[in-house]
């Protein structure tokens, strides 16, 4: 941290002046959530969680984090293509765990069928702390990679300009100059977009499968907004609206509500409170089943299950998905904190 | 209006799904306005009033009220340099009227005294009506103008993409195309950039001089957030705070809280309720004398009062102003709708 923040961060007055005015930014900028009390009406709102200043990050450690996305991105795809892992992989938790043994089985299932639609939408996001070594130097950790439903790409597209000004009224512009831009919301969109045109359906639209409780609902209008700018239209439905309405004709296109689904993202569907019913499950399944591209789909979805990321940290199994490139292997494991069973016994630190 | 946002108009359904999406799409762009509950507090805010359609304006009276807006400028200007007029224009209203009077008297007292700063800046906002005639046929119709504390050119800086956004998802894209760029928060900060920078201090800020209730807040934090954007500092201070601790140097230089001020904008301080005190009058006399360049100054204020506005409607009072200009007084004299006494006598209808 520069001599210059620690002396405004030291300062108290300074920092209670700007406690009005930091979060007036946020709010200004659309960094928004809805109250706790009125989740579900836009009638009064609040500013979502915010850092005040913006996080440092070590140039080389940020080049990192960029460049082993690539391979986390390509790990999820091979793990999802590869049946024999997850099923080897899942085969304690689906004795033990009845949500992830419902979720196995329709993978099964639309394996068997082979599901008409081969294009899939992967947008993940992968979650790292920087880990400081008692004997000096920074190293990127990795938490977990969300290859489901992950949150907060609309409303950090609009952090780097609340920073930027809360930098500049306390006195730090220079600092306020190192901000990089971000747009996650425009690259989430620009993925999904590209699965609308796949599906090759003027009239079909994108339907985000949204919870009934829609405190976060402002981080997903930013990537509604931006498909609406490219002119794809959008709905929200919830899983309940799936069931009560949902249907596939004769060659599995998905109508909801009677609209043509071309891409189906989940922003719901991946926790077991989401399934209060057998119904909810046909719902999930036929959706699986469908034509609609899914972002993501249900081996996807199960590659990014915490049994598979543990499993993922062994030794030697990082090679069976890169048998040719150890390379790929070395940055994906440098990443790596270790990761628990919750008998607290530690299987494998890297 | 188009035949198709007619139809749009008239679909109850459609109107009733949009008002959320209308609501959300306000609040992500911007137009917010504290709540009449907790009018001072950033936790929660709501969306201020607006329109769920652009209001579509014939292209001949748009480009009047541009060209017009000169003349009223420059009459504005001309009346706040004209003492007789002042004096005579308002004598009557200074007899009945002690809100009015104090404001005169101060206005008198710095006109004796020579104020050191010759630099006044105005922001004006003129307010029309389409007037549609019973033999058809639309004009452009004043209702008023107002030279001081003026509101809503923060919050309309967003509106433009807030309609494109509804007409979009109302699927009317075309009429989207329509809606023109607008940016009074750009516009008005470069008024008090300007002012600042004559001003020549790169250490004094520019004072808002703001209400104790503070329900409109971020109508002002967009003219605020373009000053800082271009380094211009920026403090929000009530008349309260300038009785207690306002003061003139030998130079008459104005200092707030310690700050040297370049530039009072007053988006307070025009209404009696504003005078609480001698204390409060005490202030206002010490801005206007101050080398602080006053937006508006006083005598741009009373120019702006009801009392000048209806004696300028009279016949040949507009020739005064602009006596080889007549195409000038017929421009202005065009959006005159008529402006009545309060004891309903007409005493000028043009």
């Amino acid at each position: 941290m520069s001599v210059k923040r620690e002396a405004v961060l030291k300062d108290e007055n300074l920092i209670t002046n700007i406690e009005e005015i930091a979060k007036d930014t946020a709010l200004l900028h659309g960094v928004l959530m809805r109250t706790k009390e009125t989740p579900n009406s836009p009638e009064v709102v609040s500013y979502a969680p915010f850092t005040l200043f913006p996080t440092p990050v070590p140039t080389a450690l940020f080049h990192q984090a960029l460049a082993v996305q690539t391979h986390f991105n390509r790990l999820v795809d091979r793990v999802s293509q590869n049946p024999s892992f997850l099923e080897e992989t899942l085969a304690s938790t689906i004795k033990v765990d009845n949500f992830t043994a419902r979720l196995f089985n329709i993978y099964k299932q639309v394996q068997q069928e082979h599901c008409p639609q081969s294009i899939v939408l992967g947008l993940n996001r992968s979650d790292y702390m920087l880990d400081h070594s008692p004997h000096g130097g920074t190293s990127l950790k990795q938490i977990e990679i969300n290859t489901i439903a992950a949150s907060f790409g609309g409303l950090a597209s609009r952090t780097p300009d609340v920073h930027r000004h809360i930098l500049k009224v306390t006195n730090l512009p220079e600092e306020s100059k190192n901000v990089l831009d971000n747009n996650p919301a425009a690259g989430l969109a620009r993925g999904l977009a590209k699965a609308w045109e796949l599906y090759g359906s003027e009239r079909a639209v994108v339907m985000f499968l949204v919870e009934d409780v829609q405190r976060n609902i402002y981080d997903h209008r930013y990537v509604e907004n931006e498909l609406w700018k490219r002119n794809i239209p959008v709905i929200r439905r919830q899983l309940e609206d799936v069931c009560r309405t949902g249907s596939l004709d004769e060659s599995r296109r998905l109508f909801v509500d009677g609209r043509e689904i071309a891409t189906v993202y989940f922003r719901n569907g991946y926790m077991p409170q989401n399934y209060t019913s057998d119904k909810s499950w046909e719902a999930r399944l036929m959706m699986e089943r469908s034509l609609a591209v899914k972002c993501p789909d249900i081996s996807t979805h199960l590659a990014g299950t915490k049994k598979v990321q543990q499993e993922l940290a062994r030794q030697g199994v990082l090679e069976r998905f890169f048998p040719d490139e150890p390379e790929t292997v070395a940055q994906i494991r440098a990443t790596f904190a270790g990761l628990y069973t919750l008998d607290m016994v530690e299987e494998q630190h890297c």
